[in-house]
């Protein structure tokens, strides 16, 4: 029914930057990464094919919520043309997470998804619960994914996949 | 790989039931739902079997942040053994949404979903943007469901989806 | 090209009521309006034309927003079936604002209001200082007025107009 | 009975300028644009025509709230004397919305906007949801403008319209 | 020029009262006096004069916010008929100031106030500096009072003078 | 009985300055203008005569929260000795208000004014309403004056009057 | 040249008396302790002096904030006319500090106190510092007393001690 | 039985510097005192009594939280080595009190005052009100000191007084 | 070196009592818990042994942080002689944790430990990332307890221990 | 049945870094610290063991929690190689402590710990006034270590210690 499909081209007037003077909060890392990203005009769906990861959880390496293996860095060094030693020195900690989004989020996109804790909060803890007895669903051992549907009417759906371990 | 599994049959020691100290602002017909279901041991996926919904949708409706329709309040009546008329006065309004989380969340498992929105809302906004251009994914337009997975170790995995039209 | 319509006739499945458990802050003469507007059935959208008055000002008085005159009791009492007597001693005070939204707004369709201000406010500032000059609109000396328009692909568009003297 | 006016022509005096200072999390390109039209002394309403825009939408842009279009930044690359390359690299990201204003508002012209959700907040609900059922308008496809009266007895009145999908 | 006039006389319509409900932190005394003041059909400036005292003073005294010497309880228990033991035992204690405004205050006419606070505070405190050295205008031997000014045109103006000692 | 003082003459250790690192989201003119008032050892009462208003209005320009006409902009050029074009591009857009005091204010002398509202809020509006109906006191068409009054015994009392369009 | 005095007579008009609508969260023995208190017409300084404890320390077991031996259970209950049964369960647990005063407090006399912390408390902490080290004050191992003392010009002067180990 | 002392004398490793990266919001003065002080490795004692103030009072002309007088610039001046031309600029303004201490306080030593406040404060009031009658402790016509005691077991105990004037 | 000693009896003096006024967050469980617990004078120690459980759990369950397994309800409802039935019911939901605290918390005891993590937050995460790499401590998979340690110069000494998988 | 192992050796990936953009609050030392620490390749378990500090308290002085000895610096000078004037000078004040973690925490590692002490408070509280009667634990008189452990599974546990006098 549903056909997924995505852009993995970005011209030049649709990447994304990171406007620094609005993300104080960021490590070096991140005006490092985007500033490549945007002069190699590069999406996040092919960085993610590259590195191995899916786009969001690349995403969230740019934004200094997950942490850079050894590995990825080697690899963003190479598609991104960013020095190695550099990205090394500067992904080399621990991230420092949750600087990325001042809460209640003011952006629109972002304030959607917290108004949906909002509201289905005690929803899904309500039939978690019954599914799964008492407990909690990890946010650490954790993965998503972001998905593009286009239904029979034209209409593009947003579907985003959240996986904790029980 | 993963086999997918749930848990309709309460047993009444696991029964979600509502301490209404604790949700001074859930409207009254939070108070009725919840009373019947733990009277009937029924589960929400019984429930949402029932009325033709999903879990979620239809605990939403026990949290008062969804409309239920005529045809939920007749079919919720039956299967809850509430007296028609005084579910129909109880849910006949229009839901005054984002009443049953106190923000940000207390409770364990509904911060996590909340620490996903901190730690992940501008990785999400970027892929989002880079799939779909600029715009919004809706809060309103929106189904969302639970499932149960586990893997080939015995490990359970709550996997949350939410779609959204953009 | 649009078409402006809208549904006076309530089912009573679809009237206004209000959860006094969801509102401690409202004056007393709330809970006696929307009690009697369920049982009359009535849509604000009468309740204005009987009172003389734009539907978002009637319910305003309802919500305790707006001052009620003797001549707005007195028709209120007769369309609602009120005690005159009881209506004028719960509205003859002067309204204490602003009680009736927890800011920021939890409710979605508020919070889209309050979004707008949030995303849009220095941009009307500046537009309406340079058509007015140094000042202010007043919110006090304040008319407002909500549409319903349709277009040819029969969508629905909600229109909200604000008019307040400079 | 109204006369519709503004002013297009801004002497000096009364330009918009952006206080950068005031403003740390607005994007550079706020900056850029705010300069060249206190250069080039023109109005939002002139920028508004010239890009085919409301002038609403023409300050949105200005203060980083509101994507600009390839064309719109070509035409604003012309009108304002900003070298094309600069401003389109300044204006390719998508928007980080919601920074302009801290909330609630400091500056009384805008905080008379919150002022007005605050006190009728649940007024609109009311009324809305009477009149498309539930829902919700979107602060998304929404298109909002200002206009300016003058009464038989010279007063002026400020009329903003917001006008948002249901 | 101007001429100051205020009205004495209420009619029952608009009377103050007390909205118990919206006022929870209020001492007992305030819904006794509130009480008697609607049944007498009294204004403040008629409390005010019997007991001696500014208008402002009185209704402080009614919200809870000044102490009631034993000869204002003699003169209020007379004038608004209210048992000299009762109000006695609920005006004994010491103020507990400060509880009838939530702040920032959501009350549009007192939020006018705040906002002349937030605005000019800085240039109150440079010329107080100027005028007297560095110090402090005390808010406790402090007097206030609120007049009504009518000026040629026929427009009402309110002024409130605030006296303090350095 | 009371006789009205002020020191209009400044010894350079009790001039106004401005710490701009206190005050970062003031307006470039802040400094600007700080910098000569201490430089020429001018008070706000000598700058409110030069320029015709009074001092408070005079001060509320140098905190960035009053438009400076053009003819205030050019008689505060002359008697600072402001190069005009300089002063006239920092004064020429329109006021940020509310950006002096960061609310609740940590200043003792301002949050005295503070408390006042905390305190006599509802006062004053019981008050206001009764002598003038519903509605409220501009805090735009408005002006406010500071006045220094001695008493037989030597105290000084400082007295702020507040006038306000209703 | 000071002299230290105190009333340690009330009459009736000057009792502390609680009231408990104000007071949400202090326990079961203040409503009760209180109470007896205005009945029997003492001051906490005679009831320090009974139970050999300071004024201060005596409030602070009538508000919740210190524990009641049981010495003092026996004296206060012959003292003040309790049973000592009732007394001894409702002062039988530990307290629950720290519910008495809102913070920021609104009451001006206990905000002093707050505004001194907020001036002073680097001040005390530099000087704390060079005294005794590194280090710590305790506020538990921690006396406090309130003394009066009359200057040579008769005016009265509150003297607060903290003493707490190092 | 307790014996006063403190340690006027300090060694280089116990000087109080300033972290002007940790003040953000204190004046310039803060800078220059502190940086002369550590380099003078003077104490707070050896300059209060070089000024003829409390240590208290000299730490809160350091943290900007005191009006410096004539004299207190020119002995400062000479003690700490610094340009008198340049402290007198510096000091020359009316204190921007409250700057120092983000309320609640984190740092432990200031917290536990706070903490007095929270727990203590109504035990103060009710005390106070009992001694003086209706008024307030000022905090301006205030002075305070801090002592050091050791009690026979060899155990510090901090001593602070606070005097205000009723 | 250390003994490490407690005390399981408890006298009426000392028992734990729930002020429920204090607590309206907490669910039904914890009146009826705390209730019997005072009455049969046990003690957490007590309680936890015949539950097998650590105090701290007991206490968790008592504070409805913690869900009791039906074996926990059996033995509970033996050992304190409360109805099977009824703390059956009463226990059966699942726990809606973090309602016990208000956050940042008032209470001195529970503040220390607030105060622990806002001091040392980053060296244990610091620590614990060079421990065990990038990750999370569970504060679900875990467990804690309390000990009492008397040291040689007879001073004590509260143990808390987190263990929490990683 | 668990072996307790630690890391001690870093290599470059995993060694903790300082990102000072994110942390604005810290002191100088904070930076030079740390970046001799990355420079050098230490753990702080060895830079502990060399200063004779649980690795807690050695991460505590380079967050600025805690207050370095005179051997402290010394040893730390020659471990990390820093100029001993330099780190003596930047080290030499007193901790301003609490300034490394914005409450609440959002870095989610931190944020576990927080949560332990939302939910487990009062059950802490409970039982540590059972075993120790009315009191306090120190957060300074304290101690604090972290150990690791691995269980049969091979499952990682982190295990936390916090020891205070009580």
């Amino acid at each position: 029914m549903y056909t997924t499909s995505s852009r993995s081209k970005l011209d030049g007037y649709e990447t994304n930057t990171l406007q620094t003077s609005q993300h104080p909060y960021l490590p070096a890392s991140s005006a490092t990464l985007f500033q490549a990203k945007a002069t190699q005009k590069l999406s996040f769906e092919q960085i993610g094919q590259h590195i191995g990861r899916s786009e969001v959880a690349a995403a969230a390496i740019f934004y200094g919520q997950a942490k850079a293996s050894p590995e990825d860095i080697q690899k963003l060094s190479e598609l991104l043309g960013i020095h190695h030693g550099l990205l090394e020195e500067q992904l080399s900690g621990f991230p420092d997470r949750g600087r990325s989004v001042e809460m209640p989020p003011k952006e629109p996109l972002i304030y959607r998804l917290y108004e949906i804790v909002q509201n289905y909060g005690y929803a899904y803890k309500a039939v978690l619960n019954e599914k799964f007895g008492d407990g909690i669903m990890s946010a650490i051992s954790f993965s998503t994914k972001v998905e593009k549907e286009t239904d029979a009417d034209g209409n593009n759906w947003a579907v985003i996949t959240l996986r904790g371990k029980w």
